[in-house]
């Protein structure tokens, strides 16, 4: 059986940890100046594990193998989120990289552009698969200073190169090994999750508009406040939504705002920012469903409500054998100390599984902690989950 | 009966409105170039009215009368509220001046600095009634820009000026005419109302405290979301309160703010800014210790939510003696059209109210608007309700 070098492992982690060192995490923005030293470093680390590197007109980067026959993909994502956390990304595609050593042969290793969205969704994955029109490219900033991708990209020194699609037969198939970013593992004493589907989510923005009043002077009964009625459509949805959902739906309102915010002025317009997960497509129908019943009653008041919808991803259901192959390595590896779940978070592989198989492996994340520098996962959980990995990809391209 | 010229009156509003007009309204921050432009232009006009004329050390400007005997003292405000109404305050203002014209004698002007609150809490009324101390001068910034009330005093050359404060004796009380700022006049085809009380006010940052996380990896059962638990309390409050409050009762959530306020993550703290008022101590009192009850319920979900408390005015009756006059006058000039109410906002009149007999007089406000620059009121309101004053006014000094 091929073992892992948990040396060499450990050490490829903690070299890229320090390309944008933010006290125990990291702040790699996609195209910044470190995120693209990551993935120059990377480029050298996949030449010397003996794969053909490059990266593409996206920022992809890319490892290929030389060996004849179908390949397995591997791989994850190299930027962060803000001062976030370590692994995020980085661990999948050092799992690929480490995978590709041991295995001499068969594997192609991507680490995707973008996937923490600073300058759209999934634009990496997405691109290699084909769905991403040089207009999007063209149309796309980056999230907090507004620079244009186009002229990021031409600042690493990208502008011209092609942006490299899926060669159809190549691949058997799409395996991506991350954190697992909540606490199901660590809470279940659990050091591997196969992951049995993700998420599909519903994003909307709602708009409440009333009349902006005198806080002292406007009766209550002649008030038409945007902030009570977001409020309480905020409230029905806390009320409604239970009973349509499955024990691990989620929704989230991330933001409020009431304008013009001021304590002695009655909120004449307001909005909320609202999301819901879940991976049953009939769950999301009726909590699309329940949610225009609500808006149609918060209608009836004295405000006009209206949702927006602002995005919308299906589920990805990841293939049985992929799933297959995880848990018989598990069960050797971690007996009795592995469980199938579902993905909350939305990665990659959800992407990828639209034009081929994919699959992919969680390792516990320490106090269910993510999108934070204090993110954290035990070296031995990081060697295990990597050889479980590894014995994973040899069983699918055997 | 002494009769005003209306066409001075007019125009003496309309030259007040070009400096700093913005749209059909204005915007005269407190001692912006706009606002040290329109006390000195007041200066003038008293002069002219044969006041003795002054502005003191906190920019509050006076005219006083050198008749002898007990005088009366009318005025309100000149500064706006951003981009706001040409009427509010000035109005008052002008009336003092025409008063004291058409009377001739035995009638003081006052244009009280910063009722609007850019420095602080009713600055010039409350130094007048000798409830200011230069350490809340020294400490006192302008909302907006940072600017120090000293640096601003000294700018407008007014450092080291005294600041006056009321002579005892020398006054029968108070009297100050202002749109209503409200529709109730409107409403009821009335043209005069005659303030019995100036409402009290409690105010309140409500602070909630929970866990923030991943909005698609923490399931709802584990979460500890600020957001929910400030939306719920917020709609305890819509529920709870009307059964404590009288008809005029009014509480508003002015803003609130979700942390981080990203869309897929759960906030893990959140704020809203809080507010009620009402004319009755015992209904303020009932609803304070409601809002007590209701944050204690809060507090036995999973987020820690702690009210703190920004301010409190007391609520100020109106002297019975000046509505009566008001009232007497409005018979006169406009019977079967005028009404008792409250006043929802505050003024100067409740500061003044703490040392002398004080009085308000409203006209109506089209539409209810109000600091907003489309405020309005019709120059036939404007003219009857100095009329309606200035006998209201005569019959006081008398």
């Amino acid at each position: 059986m091929p073992q892992i070098d948990s040396g060499r492992l450990l050490k490829d982690l903690y070299e890229l940890r320090a390309i944008g060192a933010y006290r125990t995490g990291v702040h790699r923005p996609a195209l910044s100046p470190e995120d693209i030293q990551s993935r120059r470093w990377l480029v050298e680390k996949m030449s010397a594990a003996g794969l053909r590197a490059e990266i593409d007109g996206i920022a992809n980067v890319f490892g290929w193998s030389a060996a004849p026959g179908r390949k397995l993909l591997l791989g994850s994502h190299l930027e962060t989120q803000p001062h976030s956390g370590w692994l995020d990304g980085a661990m999948g595609v050092i799992y690929g990289l480490e995978t590709a050593r041991v295995l001499g042969g068969g594997i192609d290793v991507a680490a995707w552009f973008d996937e923490e969205g600073w300058f759209g969704s999934f634009l990496g994955s997405r691109s290699f698969c084909g769905q991403v029109a040089d207009a999007e490219i063209g149309a796309a900033r980056r999230r907090g200073d507004g620079v244009p991708l186009t002229e990021a990209l031409a600042a690493a020194g990208l502008a011209g190169r092609p942006r490299v699609q899926a060669e159809p037969g190549r691949h058997i198939g799409f395996l991506e090994a991350h954190i697992e970013q909540g606490a199901e593992l660590e809470l279940a004493g659990d050091r591997i999750g196969i992951v049995t589907a993700i998420v599909g989510s519903r994003r909307f923005r709602i708009v409440f508009e009333g009349a902006q009043n005198h806080a002292g002077t406007t009766r209550m009964a002649r008030r038409k406040d945007a902030g009570v009625a977001l409020t309480r459509l905020a409230g029905a949805i806390e009320d409604r939504f239970p009973s349509i959902a499955h024990e691990r739906t989620v929704w989230t309102t991330g933001s409020i705002s009431l304008d013009p915010g001021s304590p002695s002025i009655v909120p004449g317009r307001a909005e909320m920012v609202f999301q819901f997960r879940d991976t049953e497509p009939a769950i999301l129908e009726a909590l699309d469903a329940e949610l225009a019943t609500l808006i149609a009653a918060a209608n009836l008041g004295p405000c006009a409500v209206t949702a927006i919808r602002t995005g919308t991803t299906a589920p990805a259901a990841m293939d049985p054998g992929f799933q297959a192959a995880i848990a018989a390595s598990a069960a050797r590896h971690a007996p009795g100390k592995f469980q199938h779940m579902p993905s909350g978070a939305g990665h990659d592989a959800q992407i990828l599984s639209g034009i081929m198989s994919a699959g992919m492996m969680f390792v516990p994340s320490i106090g269910g902690i993510s999108h934070h520098y204090s993110e954290d996962t035990s070296d031995g959980d990081l060697v295990l989950g990597c050889q479980v990995f590894v014995d994973a990809a040899a069983a699918l391209l055997s």
